[in-house]
């Protein structure tokens, strides 16, 4: 099983980055591979439906994505909505990339839990035909703590991390069944 | 009365930049100040929270939409939702610069009607603290034809132009009277 | 100005009810005339469309919206939307008489703040030619406490109130000058 | 494989459930069994949460949803959301009965197609922790006339439901293995 996550902030540290961050390692500690976009470190330029042939950042990000069994979102809520970051990656994807794959929703706010941006991140993703999973992640406020060792300081949101982890990963092997993870 | 009109397509000949342009010939028509971001023409950077001072584009739409009585936000619909290039630059704006003033949501899309990126849009609005107009105009299909003076060829289309160009109007004098626009 | 405050609630004691009952007390200091409907205590009916004749219960509640210079719409959050009793009761109202009306949307949910159901009412209101005021309020868990005398236990709830009802009767008497409530 | 249909309608024939009615002979053409749940015919009381035993309707429909391997939701679109008659049904129904089944939406709608509340479902049913299927379907203005055997007249508007149905039948298959149907 392969999964790409994309992390959506522009922010030196943004906690919505670092929780993805975390989530590759839970991933990775069960067997999953795992592709990492960034799109603070390798930012991809504004989606311009003119050009026919996308840079090679953002054609990086498409075919990890393609290649991907399912995949992890990972956004800052601004304005109670996805970054433009974020949303303007997703303008170079379409349903052949994304189309039948689970897709997981995860946002981090400064605020209260940031449902908002959940709600329009997943309408946008039916839009690609992707399956949304029911389970979703949402950092508020003081719960976006996180340990030396990259780790939630607060064993809840590990928790919540594992049980959507596995919610996908299982939502995963069920619509990809040649995808599923050996158990050890 | 004073309009800033933000067109957030970042394609050549866009309909949804067209059909802002043929608005803001109609604001002037009627004596309405009328200043247009293209950000096609003049794409912001993508907004990074860590940069204290935005660059002189940014900077530019910032000031325009706090000079400005009224806002309309003009977006292709990719993915049911806005483009990236437009939330991009709304991520720039705050409260401080959209708070309690009208804002108008237009589309266009190339399928049916664009409802899910003008819904998304007014509850970007809204958490902006910005007034969302009741009517709004969604553009699809066919409908996205533009004559050699830049108005819309659908006579229909045209005439609704000028009912969500009143109802904004109307709205701004109700909501900043010292904005109303003399009668002639 | 005449404000009318609709309780989405089907439940004895509904802390969203109890909610708009304290905001009508604040209403009612601030010499703003009220009229409650409290859809416990007289629910209307299922809407259906072939019925030429709303029943009594329907029919109060319609005049008493086209008779009100703004609204107040009070719902607990189920699966993440209003209250079906709440759906129902304003499938019987049209723009006649809600629109260009200044709308307050409140919700009170069990778990987090209720924000879903309140962008799903929003987006409602403005099908029905609301003014959505940006302005709303949302209460979760444990700030839904309530006095013997009816006000929030919690003094920042009390506050969040007088907050939300002063910028309602502010976007009131814009939209509404002849509504506008003389000042003591 | 049991599939368990919603008719969201209140209204004597209305396109909603006509169209509901001709999902259930598709279904029932490809060996799936079904059972129709009509909230015109069989309406279900306005929720109460304080009852703690559901009427005899609301029981048969909450058992219904519990044994069926998916999920058809049809809906008018009033006001850009789901009827109040079906978000009134929905709100008897928990994450047991929906969690994990596929989820099909479906809307008819007087003006154009009633995407607006086919988001808001989904956003139900997210939060019923279903699986939302990303092909839905809603029929606007013209397209919703039926033939004396139940079809609709439009080829195009055929051609898409059995299109909506195979992708909620594979969905299905891939979700609860144990309910594929043997193909002929």
């Amino acid at each position: 099983m392969k999964i790409v996550l994309i992390a959506g902030s522009n922010r030196k540290n943004a906690t919505s980055t670092l929780l993805l961050k975390h989530m590759e390692d839970v991933f990775r500690s069960k067997n999953v591979e795992t592709t990492f976009v960034d799109l603070y470190d390798k930012p991809v330029p504004l989606y311009c439906p003119d050009d026919e042939t996308p840079d090679e950042r953002a054609s990086f990000m498409i075919r990890a994505v393609e290649e991907a069994d399912a995949i992890v979102l990972g956004t800052p809520e601004y304005h109670g909505s996805i970054s433009g970051v974020l949303k303007n990656a997703l303008d170079y994807l379409g349903s052949n990339e994304v189309g039948g794959k689970a897709v997981l929703s995860v946002s981090s706010s400064g605020g209260a839990v940031g449902v908002s941006s959940l709600t329009q991140l997943q309408a946008i993703v039916r839009n690609l035909h992707g399956i949304n999973s029911p389970e979703w992640l949402s950092l508020g406020g003081s719960a976006r703590q996180f340990g030396a060792d990259g780790s939630p300081t607060d064993a809840g949101v590990r928790q919540r991390v594992v049980r959507v982890i596995d919610a996908l990963t299982d939502l995963t092997s069920k619509l990809r069944p040649a995808a599923r993870v050996p158990q050890k």
